[in-house]
């Protein structure tokens, strides 16, 4: 954001307010990976943007396909940060290839292509696959999962409530919404005891 | 699942199977908050249950506004997993009382009811509103957020990638999309070095 409103330098200080840490904690956690800032002036925001780019395997495109398109599906197709950030939705699958399709078309102002999940393996190795995102719903997770791994995408995203299995070497990160909520509850319920 | 199933008792093995941690984890973290299992048999799967509830206050129920009915805002409505854990929508709120109204409204079987976000401290008194749910474009979410917070509604699930700013005694959580994926990029980049 500092980049795109043109500035040039930015301090711990700015960057541990934008994050809600401490700036000592900006400057210690930096420090890992290197020399980075100039002491008396802060960061060259270009520089230091690219490099923590580079450290976190950001520098490169990572192509995606999203596995079932109801409205969370939707949602993140038309999702605009992901692009900002070199995620591209290359593929998007459903066993439905109608659904909320027509509203996501019109809004992206093109026709969507929605593909049958059993084409996932050919589709996977033609347009280069790396992350699969399930957005089916929960009774179909573990199916929908052992096709991704059939089609070797290493990088799963779940968005379903179940605790997929995958075999060693693939790696899942899931986004419960009631798993983060519980968090807020107790938050709460620790506040009003 | 399993109380479902009609299974009283549970080992620590097979929760750990379950959470995928190990079972020497799963009986030290029970352990902490007292006397849980029996040396030999298990945990009696309701007992447990409703003692992990009791911790986690989750044995009442959490009433939640949704601000900004999009596809996310949507598909949250329809999220089914809400009420099975006692997290109960009681509002919807969007500046555009159309949008995909119409169509949640047929999947719910009943007419969605969207108020306008300038209702919302009025609103969040009569209906008890315990948490709110921004799934708002990204240019409204510090707006927004600064409504809920002269509401008085405590807790903030932000589903937007902006940082909000709340004063102090609030509790905010995040769902980054991004920040999951960069995470999930991170440790492909990180296998691929």
């Amino acid at each position: 954001m500092l980049e795109e409103k043109g500035e040039v330098v930015v301090s711990s200080a700015q960057l541990a307010y934008a994050c809600g840490v401490n700036a000592a904690q900006v400057r210690k956690d930096l420090a890992y990976f290197g020399e980075f800032g100039i002491r008396g002036v802060g960061y060259y925001i270009k520089d230091l943007y690219d490099d923590i780019k580079n450290i976190l395997g950001l520098n490169r495109e990572w192509r995606m396909a999203i596995i079932g398109i109801g409205n969370l599906g939707a949602s993140l197709l038309l999702y605009k940060d992901f692009l900002k950030k070199n995620y591209k939705i290359v593929a998007a699958f459903d066993i439905d290839p109608s659904g909320v399709v027509g509203r996501v078309s019109e809004k992206m102002g093109k026709p969507v292509e929605i593909l049958h999940p059993d084409r996932l393996k050919d589709v996977a190795k033609e347009r280069k696959i790396d992350i699969a995102i399930i957005t089916t719903p929960a009774s179909e997770a573990q199916k929908v999962a052992d096709k991704i791994v059939e089609a070797n995408i290493k990088g799963i995203l779940n968005f379903t409530p179940v605790q997929i299995k995958v075999p060693k070497g693939f790696v899942v990160k899931n986004v419960y919404f009631t798993n983060v909520l519980d968090n807020v509850a107790y938050l709460l319920h620790l506040k009003r005891r």
